[in-house]
Formats: C-alpha cells, structure tokens, sequence
C-alpha cells in the first residue's frame, strides 16, 4: 500500500541531520533592524504554535535571491526547540518523481503530526513545485498535493507550524498556493548596513570600510545598495584573494549593484 | 476488475470519520442574517431529498476563500442526520493518480447508493479537478468522472443530496461542471457583523469591540470590512499573543481589509 | 486478441436494463407541437431503417441543457421496438482509459450488427470525448473511434439508426463529428407551454396557472419564458415543499429565466 | 522482433475482402463528364504503374465529404485488375494505438511489395492521422510513417499505385504529406446533373423531375445545387417514404442546399 | 545495457545494401553546371576527410522537394569509396519509438568510428526529427541525438563526413541543427536545362524539345521554368503513355511551373 | 535503491578520460589580451575554491558558438590540478530518459563531493536540459535536478567548482539557471587578432596574411573580422585542400563574415 511504499523513496543525495544547522553556519549577522524585526515575527508565530492557540500556521518568507530567507527561516525554526523541525529541500528531491516527491513531502507532514510541537520549512518552494517561468512550466500534482498539506489540519495537539520560502511570490499567488501570514526579507539596502557586515566580517579596517563605500558611490553613482546578503558575503571573499582587497571588494559591489539595476 | 481493484487504494492521510466533525469544531456563530438563511436553504433542499420528491440534487456553496463555506456545509450535512453522509476533500486524495482519483470518488457514490438517504459533500471542488489558473491546468479525467456521477439518478428509493464547495465559482462554469442549485456565502461585511464575532470570542470587553471598531475605520477609511470569517478568528488568536489585544486585532484586521482590496 | 479482451472491461456503474426506461420514467408531457414534430421524424428515420431504405442513418438531438433530448431520444428508442436498442451513457464509462473507452463503444455497435434492426443511443456525446471548453480539451482517440464507428456500413441486412444528444452542437461541428440528420429540442418557450406544464403536473388549480403565469410575466418583464423541461418540473418539486407553492413556483422560474437570460 | 509482432494486431471490426466492392456497391452514375474524366485519369494512372515506367505513384482524390470520392478511388482500384489490390480505412484502426496503427499500414505495404502490380487506397487520409481542427491535433507518429512509406521506391518489379481520399486537402499540405498528382471530385452542381440522378434512381417520372428541380430553384432562388452525390442519394431514400415523393425531395435537397452555403 | 540492447532494433523495411545505389539508379544528368559545382564541392569535403586534415565535417543539402538533394549526396559519398558509407532514411525508421531511433542512429555513428575513412548521408533530416510545420511538432529527444552526434569528435584517425539533406533549411536552423557547410540544389531553372534534360532521355527530337518548350511559354508566359528534376523526368513518363508525347509533356510541365509559383 | 540503480546507466558512447585533453588538443593560441584575462580570472576562481574560502563556486562562460568556450574551460579545468576534474558533455547522454541523465550528472555531483578540491565543467549547458527554441522546448526535469545540485552545498571540507558552457546566456536566464559568476568569450574580432592566428598556424607567409586581410577587407567592406576561432582554423584547413590556399582563406572568411552579420 502507499504508506508501506514510503520506505522505498530515498533522496539522491540524502537527508543529513546537519541541514538545518548549515544554513546558519556562519551565523546571522544584524545589519538592520529589518532582521530583528523578522526573527521577532518568528517568534510570536512559535509561540502561537506552542500556546496551541492555532493548530496550524503556514508563513511565508519571502525576497530577492540571496536576501537571507533561508538562513532565517532555519534560525527561526531552531530557536523555537520544537520536538520536531524538518527542512525539505529541491535538492532533496532531485531524481524523484512525481509521486515520490509526494510521498517524500507528506511522510514529513504524516511525522510532524506526531510530536507535540512541530516545524517544518519548505526551502524555495516555487522549485519544489519545478516552477519554470518559460512556459511556464510546473508540477501541478506536488502543487495540489502541498495544497493539500497546508491546508490539512493536523491531528488535536500536535500543532504545526510551517515556514516556506520563496523569490517568486507573485508566482505563488498565481498558483493560488495561498498563506495564512507573510514575511517580507529585504536585500542589504543601505550604506550604513553595508559598512555593518564589512566590520563585523573582520577583514576591513574602519578606513578600508570608509574608501569601499565611497568608492562604490562613484563607481554606480548612487547611495542605493540593494545587494543580497549573500552577494555581499560572496564578495568579500573575492576580494580576500587579491592584493588591493578594498579596491577589489568595491568592484565587485559595484558589479552587483550594476547588475541588479539593469535586471 | 475495476470495482475489486477499489480495496487497493487507501488515502495517503486516511479518512476519519471524525473529518466532518472538525469542519464545524467551534460552532457556529450566527453573525449576519445570511448565516440563517444559509442554514435555513440547506434545510429546505435537505428535505426535498428526505421526502424522495427529488432523486438526486446538487447544490453549490460559493464564495471567497475562508468564508466559512465548508463549515456551513458540513452544518447542513450534519442537522440532516441522514444515514449516509461522507466528506470528500482535496487532500484526501493527495498522492493518487487520476484513476485511483476517479475510484475513490465513485466508491462514495457507489456506498451511497445504499442507503435510504445520503448526502456527499464535496470540498473545494476546484481542487478536486486539480484547477490551477496558470495554464489553465486541471485533470479533465476527474471532471468527467464528476460530471458523469453528479449527472448519475441514483437507484430508486436512494435518494442523494450532492453539496460541493468552491471559491472558484466562474471557474465551475467554464468547466461545465453544472449544479442544480446555488447557494453564496459572503464574507463578514459589516462592522456589526464584526462586533458580534467579538463580542462572541469572549475575549474583548465591549469598549475593547467600540475601539477596535474605530481603529479600523480610520486606518482603512472605510466602514466596509470584506474578511473572511476564518481571518477574523485567526486576526483575535494573533491579537491574543499581544499585551495590547485590542490594539493588535484592529492592526491584523486593516491589513487583512486592505489585502483584500488590492488583490 | 483485442475482442477477447473486451470482455475485461466493465463500467463502474454496471450497464442496467432498465437505463433506457428510466429516461422516460415521469412519461411524457407534450406541452407544444415541437414535442408531437420531433417524435414524429423520429418515427420517419425509424421507418426508413426497419424498411431497410437506409442501411445506416445517424440523427443528432441537439438542444439546451435540461430541455428533454435524452428522455425523447429514449423514447424515439423505445418506440421503434427494434429487437436491439441500446443506450450508452458518458457516466457508463467513468473511470475508463481511452481504450478501455473505445471498446466499450465498438462492443456496443459491434453487438447492434447482429440484429435484423438496431437503434443505439449515444447520450451526451459532447462529454463523451470528454469536451471541457477550457483548453479546449476532449478526447481525440475516442472522438476518432466514434468516427470510425458512425461512418461504418453495418453488414448486410443489419441496418443501424444512431441517435446522438448534445448541448453542444457548435462544438461538434467544430470537431467535424457529422450526422446525416439533426433534430432541434427547444426549451419550454411561451407562457402558453409552461401553463400546459403546470396543469398536467396536477399540481397546480387554472387560478394558481393564471397567478404563477403573472407574476413570472411581473417580476421578468417578459412573456419570454425559455427553460427547459427539466428546470420546470424541478422548480414544481421545490414549490411543493413550501406553503405558498404557487408564489415559490413563480419565483423560482423567474430566477432560472434570468439566470439564462443573463448565460 | 517488430515483424513478427505484427501478427498480434487485428483490426476491432475485421478487414473483409468485400469492403472495397461495398464502397461501389450501388455502381457509379455517370451525371457529369467530371465522372467520366476522373475514371480516365486513373485508367492512365493505373496504366503508368502497369507498364512499369512508374515504380512508384502516388495521387490523391480530393473534394467535398460525401462527393464520392471513395467510390471513385474503389471503381479505379478494382478496374485496374491488379493481383493485390487493398483498401485501407479508419474504421479498420479503430481502437488501435499508434504503434499498431503504424504496422497495420506497414504491414499492407509490405505485403504490396510481393505482387507484380499493386494498388492500396487510403481512405480519408486526414483521419488515418487522427486530424481534428480543434487544436489541431494529429497523430504526427502515424503521419511520419506514411510520409516515409509514400517516399519508399517498392523493390524491383513490383510498382505501387498509392489512391488515397480526402476532404481535407488544404490540411494535408500543412501536413507536408505530399503527392505526385492530384484528382478533384467535385459535388453535384447543376440542375442537369441532378436531373441525371433522378431519372437513374428509378424514383421520378419525367414530371416529378421538373417539378422537383422547379420547386428546389425557387426555394433557394438559385440554379446552383452544389450538394454530394451522397446527400442527393439520401434525399430521394428519404423522399420515398413521404406520400409526396418529389415535394419531400425537393424539400430535403433545398435544405442541403442551404446547409451548404452557409457552412 | 545500452550497447546490447541495440541488436533488439530493426528497421521495419530491413536495410539493403542497395539503398545507396537506388538513389542514383538513373544516373546523374549534367543540365546545368550547378550540377558540376555540387559535385565538385563534395569532392573537396571528401578529401578534407581522407586527407585527415578535419577529423569531422558536417555538410547540408539543401534545396526544394525533388530537386535532386539525395542523387547528389548519394553520388558524393559512392564516388568517395570510402570504405565505410551509409545512409540513412526517415523510412527506416518507421515505427521505432524514440529511444530506438536514437539507438538507430548511434548504432550507425559507431560503426563509422570503426573504419578509416567514413561518410554518413542523413537523408531528408527534418524529417527524422519527426518536423511537422503544423504546432510545429518535432522529436527533441532525436534531435538532441542528432546534435550531439554531429559534434562529437571520432576517435583519432577515424574521421568522419556527414552529409545530410533537407527541403526544410529555415527550420533547421530554428531547430540550432547547425552544420560546418552548406550546399545548395536548385531546380531546373532555364528551357535551356529542360532543353538538355529532354534530350537526354531519348524520348523527344530536337522539334519535338522546341515545340514543348514553346508551347510552355506559351502557356505559362514565362521563360522560367523553376520544377525540380523529379518532376521533369515523372513529366517524361507520364507523357509517354499518351499519343501526343509532346503535347501532354508541355501540359504536364505548364501545371508543375503553375503550382510552384502559385504555392 | 536509487544510487544502487546508478550502475546500470552507461553512456552510449562511453566516457573517456581522454575527454577534457581532446578539448584542447591544438593548444591554446594566445591571439587577444581576452585570452589571457579569461584564463587569469580562471585561476582566481580556482583559488578561491582551493583554499577553502569558498565552498562551492559556479562560473559561466558565455559566447558565441566556435569562439572557444570549451577550449577555454577545460584548460581552466586541467590547469587546477586538482585531484577531480570532470567534463560533462550533452553527447554524454544521448539515448538517456530524464531520469538516468538525472543520475548521470548526480553520480557526477556525488563522486565529486569525495575529493578534496573538485572542478566540474557542464559542456553547452543549455543542450543538457534539451533546450530548442522552438516551443521552445527543454527538460524541466533535468534543469530542476542542475538548479538543485549546483545549489548544494558540498560536505565540509569538499569544495567544488563547477564550470559551465552555454552560447544562449539568455535563455539560461530566462530558465532561471543563475551563476555566482560569468565570463564572456568573444569572437575573433580584429585584423589583427586574425592575423595572429594565421602566422601561429604556420601556414601562411606574412606576405599570405597582408593579401588575405586585405583581401577579407575588400570583399566585406570593413575591418570587422566578428568569426569564433573555430571558425577561422576549419578556414585554414579548407584553404590548405586549395592551390591558391591564401585567397580561398580570404574567400572562407569573407563568407562566414557575411553569414554572421546577416544572422
Ligand atoms: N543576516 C545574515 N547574517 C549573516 N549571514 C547571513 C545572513 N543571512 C544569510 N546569511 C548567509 O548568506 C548566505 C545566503 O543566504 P540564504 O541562503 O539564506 O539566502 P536566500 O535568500 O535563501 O537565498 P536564495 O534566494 O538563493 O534561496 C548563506 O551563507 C547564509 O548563511
Ligand atoms: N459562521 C461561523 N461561525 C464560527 N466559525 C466559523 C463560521 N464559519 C466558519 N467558521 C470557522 O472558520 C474557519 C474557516 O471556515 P471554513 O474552512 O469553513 O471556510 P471556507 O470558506 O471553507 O474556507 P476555504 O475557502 O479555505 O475552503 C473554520 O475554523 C470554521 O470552523
Ligand atoms: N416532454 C417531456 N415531458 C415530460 N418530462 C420530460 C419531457 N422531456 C424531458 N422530461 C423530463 O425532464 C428531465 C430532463 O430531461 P432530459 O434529461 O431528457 O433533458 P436533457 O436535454 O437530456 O438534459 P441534459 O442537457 O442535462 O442532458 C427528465 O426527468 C425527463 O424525464
Ligand atoms: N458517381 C456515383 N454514382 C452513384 N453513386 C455514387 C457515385 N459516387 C458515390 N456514390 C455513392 O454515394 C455514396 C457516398 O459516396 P462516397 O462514400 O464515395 O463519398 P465520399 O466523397 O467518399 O464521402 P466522404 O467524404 O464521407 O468520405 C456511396 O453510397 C456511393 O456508393
Ligand atoms: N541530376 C540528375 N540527373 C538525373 N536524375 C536525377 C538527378 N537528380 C535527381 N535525379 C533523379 O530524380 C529523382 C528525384 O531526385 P531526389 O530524390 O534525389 O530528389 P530530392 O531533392 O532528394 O527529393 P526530395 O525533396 O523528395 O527528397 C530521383 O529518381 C533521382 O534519381
Ligand atoms: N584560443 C584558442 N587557440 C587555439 N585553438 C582554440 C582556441 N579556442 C578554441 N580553439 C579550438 O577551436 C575549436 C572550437 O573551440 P571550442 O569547441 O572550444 O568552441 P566553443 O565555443 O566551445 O564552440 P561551441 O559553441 O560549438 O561549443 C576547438 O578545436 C578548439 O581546440
Ligand atoms: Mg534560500
Ligand atoms: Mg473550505
Ligand atoms: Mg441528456
Ligand atoms: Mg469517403
Ligand atoms: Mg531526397
Ligand atoms: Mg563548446
């Protein structure tokens, strides 16, 4: 039968323990008050979970590419210490059909109705349901079946919370993949932030941090940043591999600013 | 053979016979004149089945998304207190194919085809064919195989009441999926209406109803509320994490009054 | 082989005998001088198969939904008296694959050419390859099949009336289904037809057919009736479960000739 | 292997030996000099494939449906005396899947190329390839492989004459299905022409034909028939039912009449 | 495996030895020197091979339908005597899905990389990838094949020629099939190449060659002739079964240049 | 289990490990300064992978078809030294379904999450999702298993660099396929540039040279050379099979120049 055949779907490339953690690896830095504001939300979603006050809460996480959604979505659902949190990934249905990509996601939702308290986050959703914007193209039956899911309530006290992330939601909405909350995560918007991440990488002096940033205001003509977290990150480990690491970090910055304005 | 090959298909999530139950868990509150005469009209057509004038009926309860229209028809299903009477729902039938579909539908027509009097609900139809408006998508073996038994006169002496919900309704029409009967179930439209769900929660005094009532007429301008009544039990169960209840209530309500106006 | 193979397929529903029958259960009211016309060119393509003139003649009833196609079909069937008659529903094939779809068809016709005089009944034919406007969608293979099968010359002596319903005749048209013959069913048009209705239903007293009439006349602005057959005798069902059956009678109708009105 | 999973595939309704003679069952009027000028035209056809000079011909009947192009392509089939002669019609495929479809053609090829002339018509090719202008839709697998057995010199000695029929021969050459020469059937067209028809049916007296010829011009106001031999046929089989033989006549002719010019 | 299963896969037409020798069984008639430049062309391409200089080479033939495409291609890669030579047609292909004519086609490029010198003549290219301009329809799977075949590098010292024909260039190109050089075939363009053709088929005087190509200037009021020499040499054997050869040849040809430039 | 079905997907036309070599196997003619920068931001990206900083890098090259793309990666790719290195070719997967092509780039992932420092070059990444312009068409399977794996973060201490080929950079992004960086190649552009390929490949005088510039100039009317490297050598080859070898380079030239500005 279904469930029996449940045993017989493994992911490619495994489910390690670690996921959840590596999302987080290097820490979340705070360069704006938008991340605590957001790790705040998080919060009160658990706590209404774990109050039992609502039996089921799906939450949306939503921004640019690289914004940090997943890191703060893995950072939310650890501090909550459910029971339960399971993160499920694209990648760990690659090779999967259909049916097994079903059965992968509702043997994680079948888990979580028996723990107290649980999470589950849904990494990219819009991959999960093989969203291609030509076309477009997606998986109709993972989507009806991730409707399906959200909208199943689990059994009396075993309350679910379930996150899901995405940089495609006007996507989601057209699919009609509907959320109870939302929240939005924005790239590095501002100078301010920018410098915050280059001291606390510890790479940059004061005076290099102060030279990048002017030298990125000349270079794209404007105070905007709009870069991702990640993109930031990403550079200033570029920029550690040439001998003129500010002047190089500036660059790099600047491309990224470039490219994204022009997109 | 076909109906032999029924006993194989089980639902990924089972289906409890307390399903219908938990549509209707908290009770329903009699908040506008609409919700009586919702309930009143289910009872009408209740009875043409019950005294056999019409062999079969199909009724359509619609409106927009949390608008209380599954727990309306499972009020109805219940007060028949017909012998027979089966929920049917999307996500019972997540991870079967078209045809383990088909025959899963059809086993509950087929079970209520023995009983003196029977009713089938059936839930969020849309889902049902698989409907996603991108594309458009559906799986039109399902549609036909609903058409062909909503169309079905069951075995004399069986009479059978067909009640399907949807938030999709000029999508039914476009498919051809025909009722013989509609029934609109409207969002909470008025700030009265919003007051006696208030008032009902027991979790608001009445100054705490007059305020938030004022909140959100100036925040929004308008004294028009358009929320599902689902959105407003979830916006009391958020208030309710908040040390300013009434302030937190008024705040989820405006958002949820302007989404509703931009979508 | 394939015909061996045949054998496997049965339809969901099973194929009772008194299908046919069951059609033309309540009798028929002939509430206008259409009704006497149609049966009588029914009667003509009927002689002109037993006579054996004709060894293959295929008629559509085409008319909107609910206007009697497939009870005067059945009757126009039954009528005729040949020793095989046959109806073949869309619902009779529910949970049937194109093949198994196919077969299913091809038995039928391919029993009808062993009898001196066959008539077979494709009720619905629209639905039968499985036609949704939305796409549009239906069947190719089948609607192939039905071709095939309309267009093949029954063996000697073995001459074959087909009659076909549809409510969409358009769409036929547009997938080059051809008949040789084609019979309209219109609604119930004139006032003068509903009063026949009401009166033969013994439901109603002539002042009670004299109040509906006008009030029907008041409240739609119009001497235009255009309902089907089945929205009048449904819409009597529903007036008997209320005290004032001729005012509920009265708006119930007005309702459905505004709801076509507005289609 | 392929060949020899040939033998498995039989036809849902046989392949009789009489079906090619059915096609002319009720011999070929000569109404018009059009008749006499296609039959020539394929006796020279049949004669380039005779002597040899042709290995391969391929030459299609086009024209409007029920013109009688089937029984053209029959008569010219059958007059040639070739040792293999094969008629090859949808209905012979029904319930097939492409697959068979492809070796029930091959295998008629096949078994043309070991006689010393042969002849294979292919009726209604654009069903043969499952057309249907909704969509459209087509069987591009069983297209390619008549493509490719059209284009396929026979071996030595064995020259093949490729009759086939269409209504649709606009579509065939969107369809890029190609042949060597072209043949048109055109309708009944003219007064005289129908007159023909009349007198040869046995049914009219020399009067009946006047009169009905009289009657049909003033009902359509026009002297132009343009109706199929088939419809003019069918009309005089229905006619003969009706006590007014050549009123009913010249009555169901009209209506072709009028059918045709407004489609 | 993959390898192994390839001996499961034969043609449904078998693969002579001869094919290559059928395409040129007439020989080549040298009406134009465009005739000359092809062969000549081919001749560099096959030395660029021998020579070893280009490890793999991929030439198209292009032109319109029967202009001689796949006569030249076979002529070049017979005269190569290279002593692997193969072609392969859309009809031996017939019937295989997919993955067998990939297996097909592969199985044909790795015998080639077991000879010293190769040629390969893909004949009619557009259609083993299944093009239909209707949709348009094609198989991407074959041609992905084919892509990454014709640009996968033979072992060393096993160089390789392709050569493929099409009538379908513009397509190729929308499909990225590209090539490293291109021939093109025209038709017979001037009365002076129709003159020559003619008169080498020994079937007309030199009065005879002037009165039929003034007789099609006549007819078609121009001096262009633009037929393909397929047509030329059907035009010759048709005429030949009349008694007024020359006549009917001037007709024939009159209607081919007719239909090329109405097309 | 899934990795244990792995063994059975063989390529059709094996792997070498000779592959990457033969990419590069006329050496790399240093004819632009973009040679050199293209090979020096290789190494950069290498070394970012080598140390460790960062864990999984994914670069694209982009250009022009011929104009050196694979060439260049695989060099980038040898030059690593690393102790995995792997070139991923679409001809690789020829006669694969999706999901053994799924398995054959996850097996490739998998063994390169094994070695200490890993490079992986994906060879016309757009042919491995079968992308055609046409429909277009691609495989939304095998491009959602590559989004997955090329977001995959390697196990500790793994890092992995994965270089991509594509000549449709546009399509990648409308497919969503993103890159964490990008290096354009570009076409032979200048005289000059031309002229320094030509003296390398030790075929042409300088005299040779001058005339073919001058010659290339004339013929083309203007300095603009615009042909990929592959291109120019396959002229010189050509040229070498020719007496006047300096003015069939310059004729070759001229018309691939021709060819691409019409493009
Ligand atoms: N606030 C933060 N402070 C420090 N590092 C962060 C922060 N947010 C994200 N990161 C790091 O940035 C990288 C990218 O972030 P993450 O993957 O969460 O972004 P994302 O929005 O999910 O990207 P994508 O759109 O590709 O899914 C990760 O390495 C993550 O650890
Ligand atoms: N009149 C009511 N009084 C009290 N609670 C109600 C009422 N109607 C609905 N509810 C509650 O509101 C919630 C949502 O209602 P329900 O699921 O019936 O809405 P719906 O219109 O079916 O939503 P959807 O469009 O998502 O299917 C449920 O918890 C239900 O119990
Ligand atoms: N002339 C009539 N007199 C009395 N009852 C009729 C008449 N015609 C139809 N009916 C009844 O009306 C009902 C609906 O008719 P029927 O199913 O034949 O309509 P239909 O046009 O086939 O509808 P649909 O379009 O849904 O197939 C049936 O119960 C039938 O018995
Ligand atoms: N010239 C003719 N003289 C007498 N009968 C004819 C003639 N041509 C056709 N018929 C008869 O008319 C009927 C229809 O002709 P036929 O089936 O050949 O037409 P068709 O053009 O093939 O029709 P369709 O388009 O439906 O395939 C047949 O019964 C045939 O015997
Ligand atoms: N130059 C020529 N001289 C004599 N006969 C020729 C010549 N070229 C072609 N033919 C003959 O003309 C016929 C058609 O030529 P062929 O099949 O090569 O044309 P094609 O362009 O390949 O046609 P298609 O577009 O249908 O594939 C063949 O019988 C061939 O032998
Ligand atoms: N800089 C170079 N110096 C010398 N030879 C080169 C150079 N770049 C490429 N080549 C050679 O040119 C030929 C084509 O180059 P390559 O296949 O790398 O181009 P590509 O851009 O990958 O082409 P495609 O778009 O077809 O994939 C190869 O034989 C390669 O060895
Ligand atoms: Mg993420
Ligand atoms: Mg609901
Ligand atoms: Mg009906
Ligand atoms: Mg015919
Ligand atoms: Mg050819
Ligand atoms: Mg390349």
């Amino acid at each position: 039968d279904f469930l029996g055949a449940l045993d017989e779907v493994h992911p490619l490339f495994g489910v390690s323990e670690e996921d959840l953690g590596r999302a987080v690896e290097g820490g979340i830095i705070h360069f704006s008050p938008h991340i605590d504001k957001i790790l705040k939300n998080g919060r009160d979603f658990v706590n209404q979970i774990r109050t039992g006050t609502t039996p089921l809460l799906s939450v949306l996480l939503h921004g640019p590419r690289g914004s940090g959604k997943t890191a703060l979505a893995a950072r939310i659902a650890m501090d909550s210490e459910f029971p339960f949190i399971r993160l499920v990934r694209p990648v760990d249905m690659v090779g999967m059909n259909e049916i097994q990509k079903i059965q992968h996601l509702s043997k994680t939702f079948t888990d979580a109705y028996k723990s107290p308290c649980n999470a589950v986050v849904l990494d990219n959703i819009e991959l999960m349901v093989d969203w291609v914007p030509v076309g477009p193209r997606f998986s109709s039956a993972v989507l009806a079946a991730i409707k399906g899911m959200m909208d199943n309530k689990p059994p009396k006290g075993r309350p679910l919370l379930v996150l899901a992330t995405t940089s495609e939601r006007t996507v989601l909405q057209q699919l009609q993949l509907n959320f109870k909350a939302q929240i939005a995560v924005p790239n590095v918007q501002t100078q301010q932030e920018l410098a915050h991440i280059m001291k606390e990488s510890g790479a940059f002096s004061s005076t290099d941090v102060q030279r990048a940033i002017g030298e990125i205001e000349q270079t794209t003509g404007s105070r905007q940043i709009n870069v991702g977290i990640e993109g930031v990150l990403l550079g200033i480990q570029t920029a550690m591999q040439d001998e003129d690491r500010t002047g190089r970090f500036a660059e790099v910055i600047s491309e990224a600013i470039a490219d994204n304005s022009a997109a």
